[in-house]
């Protein structure tokens, strides 16, 4: 797991210096289409890619989009009609048979379909007809981090694609970022200290920031086992604050931008409460906090971040784990290619 | 809590007497205007009816669908292109501030827009082209019961309308069997004790039954504050099943249909694992469980199960929450309208 997260600056930088060519020519085949919905497939880490990318299209493209339920078709044998909508599957290995049986089912049913995936020779980007490859190498860990970073940067870049040629979009700064950001691993490990007895914690986010909290909660959970619930900042207000005191602490993802601004009466009703609050996210955020981890996100554009935020949250995954005398490349009961059916 | 838990089977009786029609009306309009995609907009408690609203269009319409990600119009601005897409709100209030904002630029947008709520003089209610009045009367604790039950019926009598007329769905029996869950109490409160001392829980199903995991979980939290983290079974088995071993009971809500059916390896995979296994469905899974309740659900469609399922699971969190000696009706910090924006 070390080894990998530490290749996530090689992989970034090679995404955009090798694949960005082919990720825009499939961008360009696909806004060739004009899909007018998009439905977006994934389990796991990458379903929180799935995320990110439903965030920027929305945002960027005026799209609406869903993330599927997959057991409508794999279970209940749903036929829907996907005239005009582009399905994008997210899946690292590209081996799950659910995942593979409703990027099918969705091709029979008129989709547009898009398959995301680490592996250009799998199952599922043969079954559909277009393929984002995202170059990260093997991953051989249970917890997936580079394929995370990884898809995150191939999806933005489709993204991009599909709102035209545009100019240049900080994707530029992310490897060296990124590579700074590891060179941090002490001071995640002292935050790590922190966490060695908790039995529970809280990860909100909003916007871009939300699937960061979700993989950041996944990662802690499959490694240290600590039950870690993420929430929007808005649903948290909607009945899990209850949740939340001082024994209970809270991780927030704060996002230089719109995000961050909308989680704003989020951190002030925690602090409020004396809850116990980590922030990841810029320099005036963290002195307000109990402690945190300042994100240089000065010259990166808020859709951006996300493919940075997640670093310091893997490190503490891994450190939390360390420091609770656990092995975070062997998590119990997990296998790297799901068979979820 | 309980005064408005029992007052469930009323409230489903007077929705199948005295709203249906308006439903149907309300159905029939929305048809005609022939939308392609749903996109549901909803929080907390309501988030869950609109999860099981996503499984009903999905598999008996076909319609794809997507939950909205509030915050790219609240927080972002984002102008999407609504045309043919019927946007759902539900909300108990009608009142929580991005809900009503989030529902008006949609129909500026271009969209079909319907409200769900309880409330017809409701903000919500007003911006919205189309209202469904839920009719569960004043709710007035903190956590959501009746007004669950409501939704879910009410959104099942709209989505059969959508299909168009058609013949009985066995929605008739659910209040008395609604009456007949509420009068076994007394078997909640044994496994109630069961989770006197439980530091987190994990909830899973699929399919019909994964909105009411979620819902569940959100009672359990926002009642008795354990930590409980739902999953549908495809998802645990990608990740979160690394912490479940016996110290962590795990609820599975199953299904009598091809939800169940698709649980049946995730139920033998934690079987596996020696997890505490407490079941809520038909006879035949709770007997190879650790414990559980069983569902009368001989007579009733799947697609129905849900409106049951959740009762006793409400009654769990009403006794847990009491068993550990805390006040199930004034949850710690949460105000009933939510005002998130």
């Amino acid at each position: 797991m070390c080894r990998e997260m530490a290749e996530q600056p090689e992989v970034l930088r090679r995404i955009l210096d090798t694949g960005a060519p082919e990720i825009q020519e499939t961008a360009r085949l696909v806004a060739e289409k004009k899909p007018r919905f998009v439905l977006l497939s994934a389990r796991g880490t990458s379903d929180h890619a799935a995320l990110y990318a439903k965030y920027l299209l929305e945002v960027r493209l005026g799209l609406p989009c869903g993330l599927t339920s997959m057991s409508t078709i794999t279970a209940y044998g749903a036929k829907p009609d996907l005239r005009d909508v582009l399905v994008v599957t997210v899946s690292q290995s590209g081996g799950s048979p659910d995942l593979v049986a409703s990027a099918q089912a969705a091709r029979e049913a008129g989709a547009i379909t898009l398959a995301v995936t680490n592996n250009p020779d799998s199952p599922l980007a043969a079954v559909c007809e277009h393929h984002i490859d995202i170059l990260a190498g093997p991953e051989r860990a249970l917890p997936a981090t580079k394929t995370y970073t990884a898809a995150l940067l191939a999806l933005h870049l489709f993204v991009e694609g599909l709102a035209g040629p545009g100019g240049d979009t900080g994707a530029a700064l992310l490897p060296d970022l990124a590579a700074q950001l590891l060179d941090r691993q002490g001071e995640v490990k002292v935050l790590a200290a922190r966490y060695r007895f908790a039995e529970r914690m809280v990860i909100t986010s909003r916007g871009y920031g939300y699937p960061t909290a979700k993989e950041a909660a996944l990662k802690l959970m499959e490694t240290s086992y600590i039950p870690a619930l993420a929430y929007s900042g808005a649903d948290l207000l909607h009945g899990p604050l209850a949740m939340v005191d001082n024994i209970s602490p809270v991780i927030a993802v704060v996002p230089d931008g719109r995000g961050g601004e909308a989680l704003q009466p989020v951190l002030d009703r925690l602090r409020g409460r004396g809850a116990d609050l980590v922030v990841i996210g810029p320099k005036a955020q963290v002195e307000q906090a109990s402690a945190g981890f300042v994100l240089p996100t000065d010259d990166v554009p808020e859709e951006l971040q996300p493919i940075l935020e997640i670093i310091p949250l893997q490190l503490l995954a891994y450190e939390v784990t360390i420091a609770r005398g656990q092995d975070p490349d062997a998590p119990r009961a997990l296998a790297k290619v799901t068979e979820t059916r």
